[in-house]
């Protein structure tokens, strides 16, 4: 991983670590891994993962990568120095850290005097000590690193020369990035500038004086990296102030997702740098599955979606108005600051909301199902697909009751069984420990209904448990289904409890996972509707297998 | 109105013409007056209050103020140019500004050649004319004018020196300031810093080569304002950049609302201009407003506020983690860009899993507890915070939830009622649009038991019912507290429908909002121990005003 040319910047993704410290945003390791599997799709090249000594959910994280590792980009584990005054190869975090057993991995450190003797307690000397040693052990087993300067931009207005012999350590020991990071958020663009410029000159300056204290293989002048948060309201203008002043790694997550404001927006730099600014940051058909990744990121750790969100937001190429829409539709450049199709997200023309035929082949084209402008059911499918989202609907993470859907328009949907209702009933009593909910289900399989009830442990549960029962005799492999994730989204949630709700089911059938989707303002009717959905699609697919085994 | 020292800058407020603009954003004109009011109270010198030619309501804003003014600020009225052939005093648009009344008026006019002969399809010379013709009229009325130069960047960028005409046109009709709009919001910082100082020397240069066209009152060179949309995400810096080029005229509304991706946030750009850049904007006792008036504008057009802004939410000076939180106490500047006091925020204790007594001592601060790190109720409480935590509950959004946990720990939980339990029936027919959900509650309040029944077209909501019918005769407060957000998060989703719930709900009384939390493996449970709380903490604050009123 080398500078092939002068406009290549090399993306560094901290969603799931750095931006999982936002506030009210918590994450499965099964998410985690979802994440990181999408990010590796759209070709980030850098994804740190985790903190391994700090949480052993991370831990896990990691070494499930070590069992099904990710195609292309580098899984990244993060962790600080070794503690003031012990042994680096003892420290329990490093240990952690070499386990993750990653090839880069991302130690950060002070730059600032003042978070040194306030913050660690410790002497100056020892603090470049525990850099040094740290990335000297780590190098030592074989670890490619990447050095985080953190409170980068305080410690050099406060003590200049003190932050520059960090770098200087950090690059003597080995450490191929030193990424600059503007940890509390409050510096603004100017001040990067000036202040990049100058760390670069310096160390190009210093590395060509000094030889290598060692005879590690590295480059004299190592890359610099940029690594931004939201405070002023301006990281993604710090972000770019530093790459147009030599930053060659841009740090930030998906959503801008991070403590407090944020870290620095990947949906908003990535498009900038690429399409306005001309850096290569993706392989340029990869650029347009920025908008889908960033709801996909939003679906799985559960967040309503920004809808202004700069480049992705449902909203960022909304117009209003006939004739802002007509002119628009006559010369785009007029409106749109650029193409919206070229990140993946839409034109929406906000009062007739009209969207077109090509939105629905490009969405059966996403699903990998063929359909032509010219079928006459491509826009039954779109008139459908329109109501549908009106309701609440939304298929980007529900891809089995898209295709049913798809099925369903094109005649082609399998009836494996019918429902007919259900009823629920719940029952408290205080501080009794259970609450006991049962359910009642009536579907029809080949024309004779079948009733069925069942306890659960909460409603949904009873339900789920009730519609099993109740078809297991037909479909005997219904048994090997299991429901593996369930979600749950409050549309327009200040209307309180009587907004509409979304969930998303998640089926597996031990060895294909696939995804179904309800929405009602009634919880477990929404609930009810995704858990059949997801049963039918597990029995299509294991029809489907039976025909190509036959075949 | 003059510039009285370098660094004195002016705010142009337009929440209530571009703010408006914003998709999902609706006011009345009795929101508008609060706003503009309140704006005025900031000491905000320019409120842009609509555009009256094209809107009812904005006309009669106009005459309300005309009736009853604010007190400092120039409320300004809104308006195009002259329609293309036509005669300025003729066309009803440039009518209806002329009776808003205001001394200042802003026209906005075309720039970019593209614009006048695709959009307006005319010619470049009647675009001039227009924009001659309408100022020229308004200042024969007495109005002072500001003109703002639409899609300002990109017609320079295009034809600049066809845009240079339409600002000097503008300069010599007796426009006193001239605004530079990206209008699509796509330009980067660098650009704004080239253009702005460009434009100034053009401007000065200009003006010292040719006499005045005509002798109407007017300083030599018209100072320049920057009008940012966000598009790229850049809206603040673009601001920034402007200002620091030489504009002196910021234009941007609260919150950043706006059409598509929102305008330039004055929340963010006062603090960072005033606070860290050394710009006067407001007087220096008003700054600490800022974060009051950004909840205020969200909750009078009902917009959820954002909680990870910049400076303003309520995360924007959130702390996590014990050692973390002891490094902030001791020395705040290592933590934190600026103090949350300056602009009316404050710093937040986040309860978390990280948690120590630091975290819960200073949170009970907060609260106004008094807690001491040597009463052994600290210990318990810390205890009992991990045990719940570790059940799924989270305490980050709910602290309403959490002062009730400290005051049943410390004993002064006051008891408004009990619940004894619920049961909840729901019914769903294939095939029928209803889901009847039916809810019974019972609790006891001063030892007599009430049972009520309620329908919802949910279940929670039918739940919410039910508890408030049983409560409101003994708190008749309870019929002004309402729902105002329901969050779900299912915890461990990968155990499918057994998965536990954790709900948030939050509620709120007209003037303040508060979060609870409820955790089940049964949805409905959890969103039952959430109501029953929100009413609970409610009913504590009612409380707590009527003793503060007494005292």
């Amino acid at each position: 991983m080398t500078a092939n040319s002068s406009s290549q910047l090399w993306i560094y993704d901290t969603t799931l670590r750095d931006g999982t410290q936002r506030e009210g945003l918590s994450v499965s390791i099964e998410d985690k891994l979802r994440i990181a599997r999408r990010l590796d799709r759209l070709g980030i090249p850098f994804i740190e993962g985790g903190w391994p000594g700090a949480n052993p959910k991370d831990v896990q994280f990691f070494w499930h990568l070590q069992e099904e590792p990710l195609t292309q980009a580098e899984i990244v584990a993060f962790c600080f120095t070794r503690r003031p005054n012990k042994i680096a190869s003892e420290d329990p975090m490093i240990q952690a850290i070499l386990a993750a057993g990653t090839r880069w991995v991302t130690i950060v450190g002070k730059s600032w005097d003042l978070q040194v003797t306030e913050g660690l307690k410790t002497t100056l000397a020892e603090n470049l000590a525990m850099i040094q040693d740290t990335i000297d052990y780590l190098r030592s087993q074989g670890r490619r690193v990447i050095y985080d300067a953190e409170h980068w931009f305080d410690g050099y207005k406060h003590n200049r020369d003190y932050a520059l012999q960090t770098l200087e350590t950090a690059i003597a020991s080995g450490a191929e990035w030193i990424t600059l990071c503007d940890t509390n958020g409050g510096v603004l663009p100017h001040e990067i500038t000036e202040t990049v410029q100058a760390v670069n000159s310096h160390l190009s300056f210093v590395m060509s004086q000094k030889p290598m204290t060692n005879d590690k293989e590295q480059r004299t002048i190592p890359l610099l990296g940029i690594h931004a948060h939201n405070d002023s309201d301006t990281a993604v203008a710090n972000t770019i102030a530093a790459v147009m002043a030599g930053a060659k790694m841009v740090q930030g997550t998906i959503n801008g997702y991070g403590e407090r404001c944020g870290n620095a927006n990947l949906c908003s730099l990535i498009p900038n740098l690429q399409l306005k600014l001309g850096y290569q940051c993706l392989e340029d058909r990869k650029i347009s599955h920025i908008t889908e990744t960033s709801r996909f990121v939003s679906e799985v750790v559960n967040l309503a979606p920004d809808e202004h969100a700069p480049f992705v937001g449902r909203s960022a190429f909304a117009h209003k108005g006939g004739l802002h829409v007509s002119a628009v539709e006559r010369n785009p450049l007029t409106y749109e600051h650029i193409q919206p199709e070229k990140i993946g997200n839409r034109r929406r023309i906000v009062i007739s909301e009209q969207s077109g035929v090509s939105n629905v082949l490009a969405k059966a084209r996403t699903f990998g199902i063929e359909l032509d402008k010219n079928n006459p059911k491509t826009g039954q499918i779109l008139q459908r697909l329109k109501v549908l989202e009106n309701e609440g609907y939304q298929f980007e993470a529900a891809e089995a009751s898209f295709e049913l859907l798809m099925r369903e328009a094109l005649g082609n949907r399998q009836s494996f069984f019918e429902v007919k209702g259900f009823q629920v009933h719940c029952d408290l009593v205080q501080g009794e420990e259970t609450t006991s909910a049962l359910a009642t289900v009536k579907v029809a399989v080949s024309g004779r209904d079948i009733l069925e009830v069942a306890e659960g442990n909460g409603p949904v549960a009873a339900l789920d448990a009730a519609l099993r029962k109740a078809l297991v005799n037909f479909y005997p492999q219904i048994a090997s289904f299991e429901l593996t994730d369930y979600k749950v989204r409050i549309l327009n949630g200040h209307t309180g409890t009587a907004a509409k709700t979304r969930v998303l089911v998640e089926s597996g059938n031990g060895h294909q996972r696939w995804t179904t989707v309800g929405v009602s303002t009634n919880i477990l009717a929404a609930s009810y509707q995704a858990v059949v959905e997801g049963l039918e699609y597990g029995l299509l697919l294991h029809s489907q297998a039976e025909v190509a085994l036959m075949s």
